[in-house]
């Protein structure tokens, strides 16, 4: 889904930022003409995304550097597994190793604690969505990851989606006024959610025609409840607060989907290393 | 520590990627002219860091936003302080928002982890290092968070140190002759150190005339063993399957530091919101 | 809606476009330290557009310049109105003429079509919309102008919206698998647009579940029978072959809107001009 | 003419702008391994301009399209013609379709109008000239477009020549002054063009020695007086309210060329499709 | 000349190249908010150029350090004086350092050699010129120094001038064909330079109607020759093996003007020095 | 040691700054389809540097060209021999000359001199290092190019090594007091250097334990007194007013390494030229 420019420009500055004026250990160390074969293995069970990264960050280095991927994103890779095998130059290989390893230990750990969320709602119906608390410059890739470990994207920025906020309702003086406004307006295509914090809220905006409802940091009981006033009038979405113990929970009330900040925001890296043969 | 130029680099980037062609809800719904008083605060305890970078994302996309902040980097903050105060156009302060939130969630969460460790190795005299397992392109910033929460840094790239690991000692064909081929090159002014796996390969690194030995993934008892053979003729780093369970049972062994890379590439995001009055 | 970030990217590559190692008639022949007010003038009436960014245009060659602004995007101005007055550097207000003067023509020149088209269709309640077909790398103003001059924006790109295009279609075998296999993914927060070009077209699409409908360079008279098909089942546009000519017609049968390519491929530069006092 | 590193630059600027995180319709609906054959093919008579820059963006988005292309810039194309075709991935082709249409579409439109100028003063020997009234960051390709229509480059911006306009003139206190000033200075390898509104104007220029004069908003008349004055002493050249009503009439009076802004400044875009097989 | 634009990215980038993280000396010696005053100052005689640029280096660190200058541009600078003053925040001024002076040195020692040879020449009549030998991307701040020196500026790029050098004689079969072949062509506002190595080339420049000829490495004596041959009817330039010894001899035959490679590719750096008090 | 992402950043650079909309000459005298072969020769004796980036100025214009290499960077190379050769399009072959040769020019300028000092302390066992006093935004070529000439690189910016200068000294109040102070701090990898003017600061030096020690300006007699005083406790290096003429006798005195800022800031451009057969 991310385009190869897209994807480019944030690999170059990774590589900008690591290497600069050159690998000084390799560069007297290494010789320039030595040639190696390497493997980036799995030291755990993980969910796999970012493949594609870490092999465009080889081919950026050096075109010739021969790359074989084993898996594709989204299976599931066990410990001692190798993902990618390298062939060609060693200075560049080693040149690459921790970029290309930082993107993948951190994607794969969002696929993998994305994938634990789906395999927790399981046989719910049930969505796993991401959110806008990406990291900074990272968000199409971790959106991807997302993708990855089977759940799915929410909106990519400000620009592609309305989704009016407690403090946009604060400032239009209620959940009615605010939905109401975004209607008045220029935006046929694109569904208008709103953010809402209690049952009152709930029925305010369906009254006022919201498409999607997000039911903020509502304890299971009250999304029931709420779903129940909503009676199909919206999609509706749960988010705030949701963590592996209370995601089925959740899910059991039925909502359309469950948003996780936590995908992106704090999944641990997951462990993979380079070696030379 | 970070140059403005390259802070104001990413923080345009980040911006670019989450605003685009405009925020599309405020647009519609805040009159162009309303301004508001925001209050960025601490929804759970933990340590400061990034409070500059999340001020200058406002600077940047609104010079005229008046901007209070409470606290330094480093600084405990508790569940409810307000972190930072801004005072200006409404539409602007929440076009930055959620940019300026994932910096500084992403960055205290840094230092919060580091300042476990860093509690964990008290009295010990130890130092807590960081690794280059940072996020790509967001180096810098999670460094700074390091230093706040109390630990060091580790070399910023494979520019600027020259750290023997353990392909290049395969390559080289042992311990001793990468060190000694090092020493014969030409960077007078750069320390050398070396990753070793054995007590074997300390005294070898020992002989050679290593600067620093970086004693990889031993348990502490072998590391108290390693530091004997050391004897005080080099710098000692201890690294790899370093957890807050084991950390204070490294430093008893009394290493110059321990390099931790979940630091960086594990961090949770803490908890953070902004509300407007 | 711009935000001052992208806008300044697109002003500043136009001036170093233009400029490069500087203006080598006015370096030899005004004096460094001349100070001069300059009018900038309407030859001819048209709608305003873009004046932010002729102003801009000077902000950023030099912050000293003073600059005037006597009218409002979408103002209707007359032949021989002043709209912007500038005092400060004379080299400098010279440099920056003939760019801000080019995005101004070409803006202006949107916003008056744009008027025309809203016009001619007054009293409808159909709204006139833009389409991709914009300038490249000048999208962003070009849809703000649209606005200046009373119309709508449709989608800002690929990434904003699902609009299945007539190659979608004979890919995927027909309107209706082609809205049903859109429905079955990740984009609950997505309206789906689908372009039919006959009335078959129409009724698969209502009955796939469509929500707009793009009629495709049909016949007002189709686009009656289209409407009624429709029955309110979904938001209906008008797209396609539509002229100052016919738009009134396509107006009266009352789809929800009509989107014009000319708007931002074919308005003609209105005629503006900078003179000194 | 233009260097592929410009045009590279533009073109990539152009598809971030319209692709960004993906085209969110073809990456549900379009297979990734689907292959198709696209022909890109006029709807309408016009001249051929920017089939490099066309074909360009299809090979930065996947060089393994294969792309023909039937006709050179500056050939007639008839409606119903084919004018390049494109063999390679369904989801690549889709998503360089719009930002190669709307450069081909503009670029074309240029041409034709060019040509049409040209036709207009066939046979009179009288060039005609481009002017910097382009779209802002296009400047290169669309002075490339004027040239497949026949037409001739003015300078490239205030860098490359030395143009004296009104408010210099009215600077200095005059033509002659003016004049005078820009031969004592620094650049005996540039010619030095002056901007007359008068014949008393015309008369100055000469005597003072101007090496091209613009004749400004002449009309027919009093453009053949000012060359009885000229007297084949400097080059000439028509500028202002040219039209391709009168340009003929002007091209009777033989000045050397006639400038005219509308070729790039008000060209309507051509139509043009592309459809898969 | 040279845009403000243009400037700071040369400078952001040289600044970027030296700090990059951080200067790690002045980040553990000097206090943050420690303040001083820094005198810039001349270690040698020179003729000064560049000081705006070296100015320009301290506001873009730190908008807030007060910077006074005591010459301008094009002054004679005394072995003692102090260039530039600054008062500010001392990390910053040390930051700074080594980059304000690489250019100060650099082109002060371009505009000193360049005053020696306008020296050499005082009293001809004749213009020293540079060429386009300068370093790559600091060609137009060489080619300002130039200026400061006394110099003039040949043209700046292969864009905005016509210059026919050997390789494109030996290609069009000789010098009257490829200066014919040139007049043939667009270019009415640019004059036609040719490049010629014997005296029967000289007449061939002249029957063709060449507007400049550039006398390629001929002794004095030959040039005396060649400039007899043109007889006032071209401009004249001497370059090739200039030397500050043997540019008088050059001088005394009269050329309009002589070019100097060597002014921007071989000039030594002057000693400068930054001091706090 | 650089990598090619980093160069070919520059190189666009250095492309763009000298060719941008063209090379008109080229343009209207080499037919587009012209096929040439062209030698880069040397025009008087010197060492070898760049000779990978001139050849990577013509990949980048026109990856079609074929390129020969002769020598390698390091050798001797004598007026009249063939450095590159290339063949391809004449057009493109000729829009690189300038650019490539001015960095070769330069490159080659800079190992020339840094052999000529190597020479001259051949035999003492002393290494010749470069400073960061190079050419703004060219720093790893030129320290590239002093590798070449059998020097050794000092560090690469003010982040990659703690260099303690005078202004350090004077404001921590001493050689001592800033040692001591550097030491307490986090730079376990970093050796501390420190730049000392008398025999007092020596002493102070190694009492504080400073790693590197640079001698400055101190005529050859007191480096003897210092290099006794130091004993081998620290690494030598004398710096400041070293030249040809003095540079055997500082050698002489066998400090580890003798550093000269006139090897990238004062040497002259070699000659180079490059010519079609």
């Amino acid at each position: 889904m991310v385009t190869r420019l897209a994807l480019d420009t944030v690999i170059k500055q990774a590589l900008e930022e690591d290497i600069r004026q050159g690998d000084i250990t390799s560069d007297i160390l290494i010789d320039e003409s030595a040639d190696a074969t390497a493997h980036i293995s799995a030291k755990e069970d993980f969910i796999l995304a970012g493949s594609l990264v870490a092999a465009r960050v080889f081919e950026i280095i050096d075109p010739d550097i021969r790359i074989r991927t084993f898996f594709n994103d989204g299976d599931s890779v066990r410990s001692g597994d190798t993902i990618i095998t390298l062939d060609g130059g060693l200075r560049n290989i080693l040149a690459g190793e921790r970029v290309a390893l930082n993107f993948l230990a951190r994607l794969c750990g969002i696929a993998t604690m994305t994938r634990r969320y789906v395999e927790a709602v399981k046989g719910s119906g049930v969505k796993i969505y991401d959110t806008r608390k990406t990291t900074p410059n990272l968000r199409y890739m971790e959106k991807e990851a997302v993708i990855a470990g089977g759940g799915y994207n929410h909106r990519f920025g400000l620009y592609d989606g309305i989704l009016i906020k407690d403090n946009h309702v604060k400032y239009c003086g209620g959940v009615a006024k605010a939905v109401f406004e975004a209607k008045k307006h220029r935006m046929n295509y694109v569904k208008i959610e709103v953010e809402v914090k209690s049952l009152a809220q709930v029925r305010e905006a369906i009254t006022a025609g919201a498409d999607i409802i997000m039911l903020d940091n509502m304890p299971p009981d009250t999304v029931k409840e709420a779903l129940a006033i909503v009676g199909g009038k919206a999609v509706t979405e749960v988010s705030g607060g949701v963590t592996m113990e209370n995601v089925a929970d959740y899910a059991k009330r039925s909502p359309d989907f469950i948003s996780v900040g936590a995908l992106t925001h704090s999944a641990r890296a997951v462990d993979i290393s380079l070696l030379i043969e």
